[in-house]
Order: C-alpha cells, then structure tokens, then sequence
C-alpha cells in the first residue's frame, strides 16, 4: 500500500508554521498581508518543485494542477484548503489540509500511477475572514457567490482594500476564479472540536456542516438610577439580555438535536455600575445540521424576544449578520473515506462539521466531502492547537487512498 | 408664616446651572475642575453678599456660617449638600440642597428672627466621585471616616491629584475639617427616584439610607469554538454570568423587604461571536435600608456564585468594591420635616433614601435627616433632571421651618 512521505509532511506544515511570526512570536499570517506573502511564496515554491502548473486567480486564490498528456482535458480532483491564519494562529487549521494535497499529489507522481483524472491543490483567499468579510472569501467567489469585483472592493479591519493588498504582495493574478471546475472536492482539516479526540477515534468522515445562524440583538430599556428605582418600575435591559442568554443555553442543552448556541459578545451602555442599563447589545451563534431543525432555533429566539418585550417593557431589534443553510457533503464520497480507514484499519466516524470550511462552498458546485482529524482539546484558532504527527500522517492517507481512487474512477 | 424667597432661589439654582458648560454645552463642574472653581466662586460669592462667614477648609469644603453675637458660643444647624456634578449633569442635584440652605439663611435674616444657634450652609467637595474616590468625600472626611491627607492625595482618573488641583483653583482652605461641629445636620435634596411623583407626594421625610454593596464578580470559563464544542462540553463564563444577573433580579423582584439589584456592567471575554466567553466580568448593586437584608441578599449571591461554580465548572472571583452599612436617620428631625409639611398643608411621606448622600456621613457624627422633593420620571444625572418650580420652593420652605426650629429650640 502506497503511504505519503510523513517527513516531507511534517517538515512542510512545521516550517510553515514558522513563517509570518510577529515580533511576540506569534503566527499571524492575515489574508494578504506581509504574513500572508511569505507563506504563499514558500507554497508556490513547493508547488514548482514538484512541477505542478501554478494558477493564481483574480481573487488570489492559488492552484497547483498536476495534468499529464492523457488526463489533460479531464475535470480534476481538486483538494483544498487555506493558508491564511487567525491572530495568535496554530499551525495546522487549513495548513494540514493544503500540504497534505501537495503531499498526496508528490506521492502519486512518484508511484508512476497513470491517472484518468488530473489531481491539483488549492490555497483558497481569506478563509479566515479576519481581516476582510466574509470568510471562506476565496472558495465563495470560485463557488459564484459573491463576484469577484464585490471580493476584490472588500474594506480590511486595517482600512486596506483586498484587492490593492493581492497586488501589493503579487498575487492578484488574472483567470477567472472558476476557471477551473474540479469533478469533486476533498478537504482534509483537523476537527477544531473535542469529538474525535475524546471517542478515540483518528479519522472523521464528515458527512455535513452545520447550518449556521449569526444574529445581533439590541435591547433597548430604561436607563435608571440602581439604588431609587423599585424593581417594579425598573425597564432593565441587561436583565432582559441575560434572559435571552441563559434561555437560549438552557434549550440548546436540553434539545435532542445536536443544536448549539453561543451568546458570545455583549455590550452593556451606559455600563455604569449604579446605573441599569438602558441597552444591551449582544450576538447569537446558532448552529444545527438540519435546515428545519435550525429554523425552529431561530423562531424560538424570535419567540422569547416578543415575549421580553411584552413582560419587561424594552424593544427589541434584532440584525441578521450571516445565514448559511447546512451543507449535506456527497454520500459517496463520505462512503469512500470509511472504506479507506478500514482498509488501513483505522476506526472511523461519520460526523458533523461544526465549524465553517472552504468545502462547505465548493459543495455549491460539485461533490464534496472533508476528513477530520483529532484535535487536542478541542483547541483550535489558538498556539496550543495540537494534533499529533502519527494522527497527522494517517489523515493525510486516507486523503492518498480517497484521491488516488477518484482521480482512477471517478465518482 | 415667613417664607423663602421663590425668585432669587430659583434664580440662583439656574444660574449656578449655567456655569460650567462644555463646548457642547453640556453641565460639567467635576469636582476641583476650572468649572467648579466658577461655580465655587460664584457660591462664595453669593455667601458674601449675605454677610456670612465664609471658611474653606482643608478638603475645599465651602462653609457659610451666620453668628448672632448671642449665639455664636453654640453648635450650629448645618444644611448642606454638595454643588460639583457628574458629566452632563442636570441642575438640580445637591445646588439646590445647597442654594436653598443660603436661600434659608437670608429668609431668617431678613426675619429678624434671634436664634439661639447658628445657622451655616456647607457645599461639600467630590460628591459625586466621578473624578476622585471615593465620593461623599468632602462629608466622609469631616466625619473621620478618612484622613485629610489621604484624601488631598487621591488620583482622578484623568491623572490628578486632588490636593494639587484644590490648591490650583484656589481652594486649599486653612481649617482642619471638622472644626465645626453641628448640634443637627439638615439636607434638602431632590429624590433621583419616581416614587414621589408616582404617588403625586411633595415632601419625602427621609427616615433612613439604604445599605450599599457593591462587588465586582469574575467568572472563567473555557474558551472554545462556538460551532464545534457540544453544549454538555462548554464551560461558558457568559451564561453563568447570565444566570447570576437573572437570579439577582428575579430574587428582588420577588422579596417582600424593598431590595434592589443591579448588575450595571458586564464584560465578556474574548467578546467574539464564534467563541464561548472564557471570561465575564461584571459588577453588583445590592442596596437594603435594613443591614440584616443587605447581609442576606450577599449571602444568596454568593450561594449563587457557588452552586454556578460546581454545575457549571467555571471558577469564581469577587472583589468588594464599596461597602456602606444603611443610616437611620433622626427621628426628631423627621418628625419635625413631617410636622412642618402638615403646617403649610403638604403631603409628606416618610421614605428611604435609595442613593448615597453627605447626609449619610454626617450622620455619624450627629443628628441628620433629609427632606426630599419630586424628580420628575425619577431621572437624574442627566440634563432631563427635573423638578417643578413649586415643588423647590415647596422643598425649601419645608427646609426654612425645620431648621429655624432647630434653631430657636435645638433638639
């Protein structure tokens, strides 16, 4: 059974993982930032020693195509992820994933297998989404989800425009993002969730991805003195927004659907410790594998909030921030991750990918399906993130094993 | 029967209140600042054309003090109150406790009358606390509660030291405070809460003070990805705050002793909407004019605390703020407020005092009590402070008749 390089691997997403450090050490590779383009630099470095063909799009996404005389014409299997970081980054979220497509297609050239598939690789632009918005910016676009004018116009927490950055650091490159149009659509990511890690198991066949529903609610009272104003005639918005708080926690918990929901910002005004807050604002994260499912924790929230207004005497005005529907990743391919770990005699799982991906847009237009691998604690979008090197070089092999038989048969 | 006149207390109130504007126009006489100075300067001003006897004393504390020859030997009948304001303040709060105490002073006068005890009015420095802590400070100090010292070398927040700038505005008065020592102490002051208008009430007899706590509670949780973290895995420092702000509430809303709760300001850490708050920091009101209640309502919050901690998994951190035992005022004097709303054929009511006042300091030291009058919609600290023309003069006249009792018959 052919297996990848683990060294060539490992070596890669650490040394990586070494570029675009800050000056407290920290891993900030921000789309297209200075970060950003020594990382790129050192991928497409990779990508031409390997003799990929190396494709920059408008939108900067990069792609390493390994085409011979007899698949050429053919759509490839296209394996993806990103390269961008949070602030304070670990290395592996969207590294691992991109490196071990790298690592798959160097694998495969070398056992001198004849493919009826090309195989490429992607690093798609500012997945992360934390210094231009939306995230998973780049597979959106190729996705046709916003166009490409939109994206490039987009304004950075820094006052920059992507796409002056993209040509600043070299990389506003000129085909159409979707000038390529892979027959399917893999991605290899370490879980981010505690799952895996906690069930013993090294390999998650992600069979979906959680819809999700982001929301700001402003709860507007009456601003009053604490010590003056009886209970009974105080309008307390703070009071309102901790109702909202611990009902939406409390249902969640409760719900026999793998429901979650998040309260995870609030703002108090005037924020004075003898004054009841004339307004609170906070957000709402809810998630849920099941469209219907994820409509009923939207009503309920709406439900609670009419009911606040009524009881507590505040208005209330609530925001959409962003709404994705779940994505239902392709049976078939999710079928061909299990046979694999069973074939190298891993346990596998079938689960739900709770975090947003760079797959959850590609699905939009072709086959689709991720491999997870165990993250430590769970911990991710921090230094700590950690996934060990035997776990790492497994995940990479079932995405040999998923790829090497799509770029054969096809779906 | 002798009464105040309407006209130049009224006057004074409004041109006191427009000394000390911002550019934008907003009231800002923050304690030993160049606005205070003008409003200072105009108070000793107004002290001066009345003949009175004006001592600073070491703190700033302004006194004006009218002797008799036959009575300068005896303890006066002190009004007071304080004349520096929050930021974009109304122009009632403690000036017209003050200016009516002068406006009491020339009534009896220009009466005639021969006291057998002086009559001084004081206007006392940091009332408020918004530059320098803690506030009542002026009071607090001439009670012994701190030491002169120690309170000449308080910092403000924008870097201060409020020795330095008493000095600055000429106001670093020779006299220890506590030089004068009143046989009673009187305060006129408007409620800052709705419960007079509500009830349509002009005179509050004000019987006693509430007890203050004030906390600051840190709760820590675990960081963690909002989408991939199942809620039987979360440690969520944001929802145990939320269920202490609901608990806190609901339980004074519901007691049958005249508690009040406030939870004024909340932080969340990392305050993102995709990350379960690892931190929430938030602060706690807790007022009762009974010291066993107050005591009891500390306790249940910190059950509260504990119970969170064990279900919840997070830990808990509470720092004591401020604490102040509840005042019962005299009730001689009291009664004296009530018997003198009955003669002029008001209403008087007999309430509790929900904020702090220099009164509750100066009841340490003698025989206190306050007079309220009517804040329309209970606001306060604000510019929307209000309180009608009759209910001042009202207010004041109530203030006349008790301290020239006091006066002529002492207690």
């Amino acid at each position: 059974m052919t297996s990848i390089d683990a060294k060539r691997l490992l070596g890669r997403i650490r040394e990586l993982g070494a570029i675009g450090r800050d000056s407290e050490g920290r891993l900030v590779r921000l789309a297209a930032s200075d970060g950003d383009k020594l990382g790129r630099d050192r991928f497409v470095g990779w990508l031409r020693e390997a003799g990929l063909d190396v494709v920059i799009d408008r939108l900067g996404n990069i792609f390493g195509i390994w085409r011979s005389e007899d698949n050429a014409g053919q759509a490839p299997i296209l394996i993806g992820s990103h390269i961008d970081t949070v602030i304070d980054a670990g290395i592996y979220d969207g590294c691992y994933g991109v490196l071990a497509g790298l690592e798959v297609i160097e694998t495969v050239q070398a056992s001198g297998l004849a493919l009826s598939r090309p195989l490429a690789v992607a690093a798609f632009t500012n997945e992360e989404g934390v210094r231009y918005s939306p995230d998973m910016m780049g597979s959106l676009v190729l996705a046709g989800g916003l166009s490409v004018d939109e994206a490039l116009a987009s304004l950075g927490t820094d006052g920059s425009i992507l796409g002056q950055e993209l040509a600043r650091i070299g990389y506003a490159g000129a085909e159409e993002p979707g000038f390529l149009k892979p027959h399917a659509y893999l991605e290899l990511h370490i879980e981010q969730g505690p799952v895996l890690e906690r069930e013993g198991v090294p390999i998650g066949a992600v069979e979906n991805l959680q819809g999700i529903s982001w929301q700001r609610v402003t709860i507007d009272g009456i601003a009053n003195h604490a010590g003056t104003t009886p209970m009974s005639m105080r309008s307390d918005a703070g009071y309102a927004a901790a109702r909202v708080v611990t009902f939406l926690h409390d249902r969640a918990k409760a719900s026999n659907t793998p429901t979650v929901a998040t309260v995870g910002t609030m703002r108090l005004e005037p924020n004075a410790i003898n004054v009841i807050p004339s307004r609170a604002v906070f957000t709402v994260d809810l998630r849920n594998p099941d469209e219907q499912h994820l409509r009923a924790e939207e009503a309920a929230l709406a439900a609670c909030l009419e009911e606040l207004a009524e009881i507590e005497g505040v208005t209330v005005s609530v925001e959409r921030l962003a709404r994705f529907e779940p994505v239902i990743f392709d049976r078939r391919i999710v079928e061909l991750i299990e046979a694999a770990a069973k074939n190298r005699g891993l346990v596998s799982k079938r689960m739900t990918s709770g975090a947003g991906h760079d797959a959850q847009m590609m699905a939009r237009i072709g086959p689709a399906a991720m491999i997870f691998v165990p993250s430590a604690g769970g911990i991710s979008h921090n230094p700590r993130e950690h996934t060990g090197d035997a776990e790492l070089v497994a995940g990479a092999n079932i995405l040999l094993d998923v790829a090497t038989q799509l770029a054969w048969n096809g779906l």
